[in-house]
């Protein structure tokens, strides 16, 4: 869709009759913007300034149609907030339509920022370049800080770049946070001892926005160098404030109560999560244990690289269940430009999590030399 | 479902063979916890006080079933947002899982604490009894602030109850929030002086944490004895801290962006929105433009004020296109502990807005009487 006018454009595909889709496309213009039946914005004031209009009907077939809306950028505000309810916020109660398609327009691009760091952020933490970066997660749930931490030293030991908390890691009786931090950055520091280099622990931010804030000063306080928070359970608006006001390091999105949206996860985890701030987009992958498929997992990685007037690109990080098995053909396809997250794979099968870990380096470095 | 013991309980509806409902069911019990295979899990300890399990599959013919899970409290480190994440985080990411019942324990209802002010408030406020409210909006987006609060001195001298921005109303070129706040209560205290009355002017707080918290201190500064946000919009947990930790005044809570989710709307709006902290909520209504059946609407309106060990009720608020001439069935089927919502049916007709407002007025209040 054209970026070039001040325009926000969106893309909904309409259930129903083919032959109405232009007429739900004006009555979704209005929604999203005036609210008012049409008769009370017939001027052209308002016709022109802030209702969107409907600039393009695609028929697939006669029950679907794709319906293309500009929406002037000022009904935006220029807001996070605002702008998710013009995208889709009213409209998302009406059953038989979902988001397909965003773009962003130059002027939103710069007032929401997007990336800090960007792509190449995680990449020079660890010191790495010409290959994906390697990732994992401390879990379960329930081992406690002491062997939380034990297990971030293994997986640095072996050579993984990123270790972070598992994203359901909390205030829980078992483990608390500020000690948990403090351990596995420890844990990091005696790894490097041995290895050479630091692998970067990544604490996991989750609450309410001031217990995010407070988290976020404790983490930067303790020295971590990268931070995760899950925006659709924290808000996409405060991901944006932690992102592009708060954050001193860079920032990962995880995509936890993300597919709860009937919108299509190349706009989520693609278009808006970069926009609005995230360097690096954690979305579940062709295979892991979520149906993605190939196509549409390229797409995301796609929109968070592609060349965009205001904005850094953000680093994909394919996960959801991919297994040692099938690291090396997953790494391929997204190629040196991006990062690698497997869990629970690496804590199955009777070996130790370290042994794993490092065939799981090993597959990644291998995939790496093959591109080269 | 059960509310005694410290679980929380979450049905899921799954669409596949029902043979393997139990075995899916099992698989987002670890999902939404340890989020590990079940060979690191095998423990007691983590069985019986990590891992949620299933207590019921309810089979729906060949190809669907309800699965319930009991999750221990403690995974939800009794946090707003990593609750949201158990209830549906990571299984939210697979395209055939609906959740559709939530109950949470007493301990996270005290935790969360639900609304300050309850559904009693906006009534009080109101100076009303025996009626539903009525509630209408200034609208459209595009009017300057003193065409805006010309029409809210309208509907005030009408005799509306609650006169509230417009969910998209924002800080847009044609009306910024203060000088429309200062603008819009100097109007229902001028109508006031005619009436005797005075209308209770809802401000829209919109944007991310740091600026809802500015927009609610302006708000309150200025007079304020209300405040509106969309929970969806600006997070769920931003939400809860406005809502139980910084407003105080009662907070009505907007749906917009609400029906992206696959969360059955009973538990978005009736148990989770409650539980949350609103005071009031608006939803989508039968009769509106939006499809939603009776039976659902007055299910979201049972789970707002069904009797919770720690919870005060919230108030009913129907909305989403109801019109006059079926506001007063409307307001029969959710009797007088609720406030009708009626926006742009208020701005048609070459009447002016004011005297649609009365008849707005006057059929609530004969369904009122009709009921006594």
């Amino acid at each position: 869709m054209a970026e070039g006018d001040d325009r926000l454009r969106v893309g909904y595909e309409i259930e129903g009759p083919v032959a109405e889709a232009a007429a739900r496309g004006e009555a979704i213009a209005r929604e999203q913007t005036v609210e008012v039946p049409a008769e009370v914005v017939r001027d052209a004031f308002f016709q022109e300034r802030v209702v969107g209009r409907v600039e393009s009907v695609e028929e697939h077939g006669a029950a679907r149609a794709t319906v293309t809306i500009a929406y002037p950028a000022a009904v935006t505000a220029h807001d996070p907030a605002q702008l998710l309810n013009v995208i889709f916020g009213n409209t998302s109660l009406q059953p038989d339509v979902r988001c397909v398609d965003v773009a962003l327009p130059e002027s939103i691009q710069r007032a929401l920022g997007g990336p800090r760091f960007g792509a190449a952020a995680l990449h020079e933490r660890a010191g790495v370049r010409d290959r994906a970066l390697t990732c994992t997660a401390i879990k379960p749930m329930g081992l406690d800080t002491k062997q939380l931490a034990d297990l971030c030293e293994q997986f640095a030991r072996a050579g993984i770049d990123v270790v972070k908390d598992d994203h359901g890691l909390a205030e829980q009786p078992w483990s608390g946070f500020e000690a948990r931090v403090a351990a596995c950055l420890e844990a990091t520091r005696r790894a490097a001892e041995e290895t050479g280099r630091e692998a970067l622990y990544v604490p996991n931010l989750i609450g309410s926005p001031e217990r995010v804030r407070r988290a976020l000063d404790l983490a930067q306080a303790a020295g971590a160098r990268a931070v995760m928070a899950a925006p659709m359970l924290i808000g996409l608006p405060c991901f944006w404030e932690l992102a592009t006001r708060h954050s001193d390091v860079p920032v990962l999105a995880h995509p936890a109560f993300g597919g709860a949206l009937r919108i299509a996860p190349e706009v989520l985890f693609g278009t808006l999560l970069r926009a609005y701030g995230a360097d690096a987009v954690i979305f579940v992958s062709f295979g892991s244990r979520f149906r993605m498929t190939r196509a549409s997992c390229t797409d995301i990685a796609d929109a968070l690289r592609a060349p965009r007037p205001a904005l850094a690109p953000s680093l994909p990080v394919p996960a959801g269940g991919i297994r040692l098995d099938n690291a090396a053909e997953v790494a391929r396809c997204y190629g040196p430009e991006s990062m690698l997250l497997v869990g629970g794979d690496l804590q199955v099968g009777g070996e130790s999590p370290e042994a794993r870990a490092r065939r799981f380096v090993a597959a990644v470095a291998a995939a790496g030399s093959d591109q080269a």
